[in-house]
């Protein structure tokens, strides 16, 4: 392994996998891309994750940083490049790191059960979506971006989820985001019109392909 | 509201508002200490986490910081006073970053499975909680701290959880981490013996108490 380094282990339908590739592509960090098979890890992923064994892994100088909201934060602090990913002032970064946590956990998790789920459970997702939609349009208010005027840290955690809300709309009718949410829209489309967006995350019909290869795993694994 | 007014939402039980009491204290900072009953909330609280209605909230010029690590690493760059909480070097701040949330996800699961399980479960809490402990008496070597020689993020997230561990010897004969973790013992005790953690952490008797309390009210509300 050289010196400078920079491995991403990934799987590329992952939306922390995405998270992990706009920033490198934000900073202009060079790397080597390196796809899991999850049905069957890597040596490598599971000497680098050994405590959770789990996609993406950013290996540089040879050592591990795992966690997709760390790995943001590792990267804007490494690789400067005169400006933040993160806001300057403690409230904003706290706030930052709030809604982080929150899309992290609650977007994601909502998520998951209209990705996996049935009927109810997928009704279920559907309402809670809206719920932390509607969090997230009054947290954006008129701002261009999260931050403000700049494409950042929530920004970059989000846009994977959002690029999934688009497949939600085939998978289970998932519209309602359009009508109650339209700042949050705007902001979507800004976000996928970007380049470091753009080249990082799967297209429509990739996650939908994934989504229906899921599908029939999980049919055969049950 | 005045200005420049802290005021710390808590629960005193809870790891979570320790970990936001030692920080304060780390760093010096004087804070209104506002108790809150969990089974009828403040409005204050509820004005200030809509999102998640939980203690720790620390409230500094009428704003909110919420969720226990986002408050450590506010405090840290609010109060700056000479030194961090946090290591200065990238690699070493996403190690303890890593720490932090396998503290707060794994340990703290498997320490609800001991405090509030029965038989299997608790059985279960107990292994799980032996191979985490086992990660971490690796992660500290031979060092004093988790960081290093000094105490600082980590060691405040840990050092809560560390304190009901002492608890579950009493109610779920937990006592193997003294042999199978010698060094984490060690700095246990070194840091239960630091000022900022014993005037901020409940005693054994009164962690006791609160588990014999919750107990009650888990067999009412079943």
């Amino acid at each position: 392994m050289e010196e400078e380094e920079v491995i991403l282990l990934d799987y590329w339908p992952s939306p922390f996998g995405s998270i992990a590739r706009i920033a490198l592509a934000e900073k202009g960090t060079n790397y080597i891309h390196k796809l899991e098979d999850l049905s069957s890890k890597s040596p490598l992923l599971l000497e680098m994750n050994p405590v959770h064994a789990k996609v993406p892994v950013l290996v540089h100088k040879g050592k591990p940083i795992c966690e997709s909201d760390i790995i943001i934060q590792y990267i804007d602090e490494v690789w400067k490049n005169n400006f933040s990913l993160l806001p300057s002032d403690p409230y904003q970064r706290a706030k930052a790191r709030f809604l982080v946590d929150f899309i992290n956990k609650k977007v994601h998790e909502s998520s998951v059960k209209i990705w996996m789920g049935a009927n109810e459970e997928q009704e279920k997702g559907k309402e809670e979506l809206i719920e932390w939609s509607k969090i997230l349009e009054e947290e954006l208010g008129d701002k261009l971006y999260f931050g403000g005027d700049v494409f950042g840290f929530v920004d970059i955690t989000l846009v994977p989820f959002y690029n999934w809300f688009i497949v939600f709309k085939t998978i289970a009718n998932f519209y309602i985001i359009e009508t109650e949410c339209p700042k949050l829209v705007m902001w979507g489309g800004r976000c996928l019109n970007r380049h470091s967006v753009s080249k990082s995350l799967p297209t429509k019909d990739q996650v939908y392909q994934a989504y229906l290869e899921f599908k029939k795993g999980w049919t055969h694994g049950q």
